[in-house]
């Protein structure tokens, strides 16, 4: 299996503005964060990117990823039907190949030079199979994301099966059946916001988005089904995820690139001279 | 004299898009640079701001404002013609008032509640004269500001009358005619970005404007005229001045305003869990 596409879903009418906010990259350069994400798609070595984005806005985000422009498309999604159905608007896109998926709001850091997307995608083609990435997660935040049950696959670090997803379950929930054998208490494994799917999934959203009882078509019950009848990992990715539209999200994402630069010095310099002066 | 009317210029076509750049306010609301721009003119007590700007940028400014829409306006600058020709552009909305003038590509961040505009305009109304906001400034960063030269009113802390300007100075130039008498060594007073200037700028950059020989029209060289001519004074500004070009500028500025806020606990608690996990 080859991954030759990905999809950015960055149509949430709320979060307009946040595919354009810049940070400054590792290398010194403000990039918009659509162009940072679609960067880390082409790194994982994708050769054609959508992103998926609400009406009016492919203008502004062009321009945002225009040293791109010949490997990226916009899609529109005409109306606001939910994060499943965005992402289906990429299926003549995708011509049944399976794919790499990114949402629009989240952005990872790693230390290392591997990045989250690539390390998904190399699980992806070693296995023929839908991988999402994970990250250890305290119950308190569930309430933030899509969260996986299932069994460490044995010998394998950081590697696990999928047997079930639930969407923002509560605590009462994941601990009926999202508890991971061998995790930290108190732990579960979430998505971070980036995995590789197959056509199986297209065709699943399909059904969703034809059947008029769904006003919104969410990911996380179509990934439910995949889970219980196609093979389906989860791979713990190393490195920090950023919910870039929490209130401290871009600040902290910015930070973390910040500190693993080549600034990190004039950073920290300004830092603490900030702490220094700032009043409690 | 009343302060009623503001100018800010945000017309430099390598900056199109940081007026756009969101940061989280002291309240915990994520504003764009020129909302929070636009707010400290509006506490400073004017009741009119226009934003000079570019070709095609007031669309996606006035959508950043719009909380705003009825005390703001737009005035294209046709053609980067320099700083002064932007600020000029503001002469028929001004009608001959003195204003308050703020650079769109700075930020001040005060500890206490008073805002460095509010500072400015209450010492120029006080004294009927122009008043420019100054930070004491090491001599390596000259090359990024306007300077002032002049000496320090007796009796009156961190006020200074102006008697002279130059725009970005070498540090030659800086220690034989801008050293002030009683300010650390190595040290001079730049502006910040905020000034309170009278009617007869505007004949002197209209002047400037209209001179055929002038490609570019700057506003510190008119200043320097002013200063020469008539009453005009610099206050030392209590807060940290952000240049939001510089590289790390917006998260200098975003970090000032989390570590004065609300979530200053939050904001450090995630600083210390970054800094214990990034790689040096």
């Amino acid at each position: 299996m080859k991954i030759r596409k990905a999809v950015i879903t960055a149509a949430s009418p709320a979060q307009r503005d946040l595919p354009l906010q810049t940070l400054v990259d590792r290398d010194g350069e403000r990039k918009a964060v659509l162009c940072l994400q679609v960067a880390e798609m082409l790194k994982a070595g994708v050769e054609q990117v959508a992103v998926v984005v609400g009406p009016g806005d492919d203008i502004a985000y062009r321009s945002a990823v225009r040293m791109y422009a010949d490997r990226v498309r916009f899609l529109i999604q005409d109306e606001p039907r939910g994060y499943g159905h965005a992402l289906f608007q990429a299926a003549a896109f995708l011509e049944g190949e399976p794919f790499l998926h990114q949402v629009g709001d989240h952005l990872f850091v790693t230390a290392n030079g591997e990045g989250a997307a690539e390390q998904i995608v190399r699980v992806a083609e070693e296995n023929g199979c839908a991988v999402s990435g994970v990250q250890a997660t305290r119950e308190t935040l569930l309430t933030s994301f899509g969260t996986v049950g299932g069994q460490r696959v044995p010998g394998v670090a950081d590697r696990y099966t999928v047997e079930r997803v639930a969407e923002k379950p509560t605590p009462t929930e994941a601990e009926q059946s999202l508890i991971i054998p061998g995790l930290r208490v108190g732990h579960y494994l979430c998505f971070m916001g980036t995995h590789v799917l197959t056509s199986n999934v297209m065709d699943l959203l399909g059904e969703a988005v034809g059947n008029p009882v769904n006003e919104r078509v969410g990911l996380s019950p179509v990934l439910d089904r995949v889970a219980r009848h196609e093979k389906y990992l989860a791979v713990q990715v190393t490195g920090r995820r950023f919910h870039l539209d929490n209130r401290w999200g871009l600040l902290n994402a910015q930070l973390a690139l910040a500190l693993s630069g080549e600034d990190r010095d004039t950073v920290l310099t300004e830092l603490v001279s900030l702490l220094a002066t700032a009043r409690t």
